[in-house]
């Protein structure tokens, strides 16, 4: 039960973008290298954050990807499923047919109960608060 | 990010053991048919439990499986830990080398929070209390 390394490397390379106070474009190259993400993993993955709108991506000279949406609008839910599909912790979450027992199973209500949870969290912080509490945390590690 | 089906069936089986009253011993074919799980693949998961103590296993005329503790001392998280290992939403909460960030990463910060509170939800109800809610709740669907 973990975060796969796609979900992972998309809130990397999304709160990097949004650490970009003025917008303005980056290359894919500089975001893979900074972020120590495979740069064939990386397109992938930002062919899919394009797909819904997450990031924009500009071929050309001057092109680059950069935030499709304010910063201060995204969450890391919403970047996981974007790329892992709508989040389930369990199976019997999300497929009616997977345990006949579920109408009464009070195991089903535990899950039903820690997965709103866990969204709630994972939706509680944009990625513009994220990266400039990590920012802040940054200087004050490094001073 | 999502439960086995190793942890689901594990759960599945000790909450049927859970079920019986007077600590009486079941077979396995039994636990097998009434939850639905694959019997090869509920006695490796019943090794496992073993191995952690969890299930007491019993060979020979009148032998079976049976809780090794009283089902009100057991949590669903137990179960799970017994057979996935530690609990770790992201790579980043088990694998310090897995990000370089990690000392400053507010993100790092918000998946803490997710764990500790799935793991605290998972431990908030023994199995005991579980298997009785389960029953009862039955009981009013199927009245």
């Amino acid at each position: 039960m973990q975060l796969t390394l796609t979900g992972e490397y998309a809130i990397r390379a999304m709160i990097y973008l949004a650490g970009s106070a003025d917008g303005s474009s980056f290359k894919i190259s500089d975001v893979s290298s900074a972020n120590e993400i495979p740069e064939k993993f990386l397109r992938k993955i930002i062919s899919q954050l394009s797909s819904t709108g997450l990031i924009i991506s500009q071929r050309g000279i001057g092109g680059g990807i950069k935030l499709g949406r304010p910063a201060e609008s995204i969450t890391p839910l919403e970047i996981i499923e974007a790329v892992e599909g709508d989040m389930a912790l369990n199976k019997c979450l999300i497929d009616k047919d997977f345990c006949s027992n579920q109408r009464w199973c009070t195991v089903h209500t535990l899950w039903c109960e820690a997965q709103a949870k866990l969204k709630e969290i994972l939706a509680s912080k944009s990625i513009a608060l994220l990266a400039k509490e990590s920012e802040e945390r940054k200087k004050k590690v490094l001073r």
